[in-house]
């Protein structure tokens, strides 16, 4: 089993390369068959090519995303769970989502799944 | 399927009955074979008897034991998480301990599972 400083590591990695842009970074974090549920309750994205699509409608729609972690990573075994707020740049302003994502790994530290219960009666204008 | 009001008022109800201590008000708030794994990683408690249990170990550790509520709940579909605090008063002092817990809920709003990711690394003192 990955160790949590594994997991820990892979966490803090996959908030660094979604925040600078690093498509090819982020997706490098997930095994190959790895899962993306984004938000909670919609059709998992499986695979890197799909999870690089579902990367791409995300930046299609943002001028710009940068995330910063609220509360954890709190690692239990082959998991994790972390909050955190989504800075989204639009055209009409800049917002704050609070998200939080809930993940599984592989022994080797490697993203399994993530899925995300996004709280979007939350959103608010960036102060 | 329970709405996101349903289950928004239960998750106000389980932070409030746990705050106040109400124990039989705590656990009506679960179907009969509900569970709770907490931490995650633990051997789950399934029924409202091994769930009475969880609630008695942990009040018999502590003074008390209050929850502030710091990220949600986001709920999506059946399916909720929530970040928050837990103020742990023991004999030596008041800690702050940051949980986020994942729950399911069946069809009349009721808990069907709740895990707690317990980010024990970041317990500290309650300023």
């Amino acid at each position: 089993m990955a160790t949590e400083a594994q997991i820990k590591a892979t966490i803090a990695r996959y908030q660094e390369t979604f925040s600078s842009g690093d498509k090819q970074g982020w997706l490098g974090l997930f095994v190959e068959d790895g899962t993306v549920e984004d938000p909670v309750g919609s059709v998992p994205r499986k695979g890197r090519a799909e999870i690089g699509q579902f990367w791409d409608e995300v930046h299609a729609t943002l001028r710009g995303i940068t995330t910063e972690v609220t509360m954890g990573p709190a690692v239990a075994g082959h998991e994790a769970a972390l909050a955190f707020e989504a800075r989204l740049e639009l055209d009409n302003g800049t917002f704050i989502l609070p998200i939080i994502d809930v993940m599984t790994f592989a022994d080797d530290g490697r993203l399994v799944s993530m899925r995300a219960f996004v709280d979007g009666g939350s959103l608010r204008p960036a102060s």
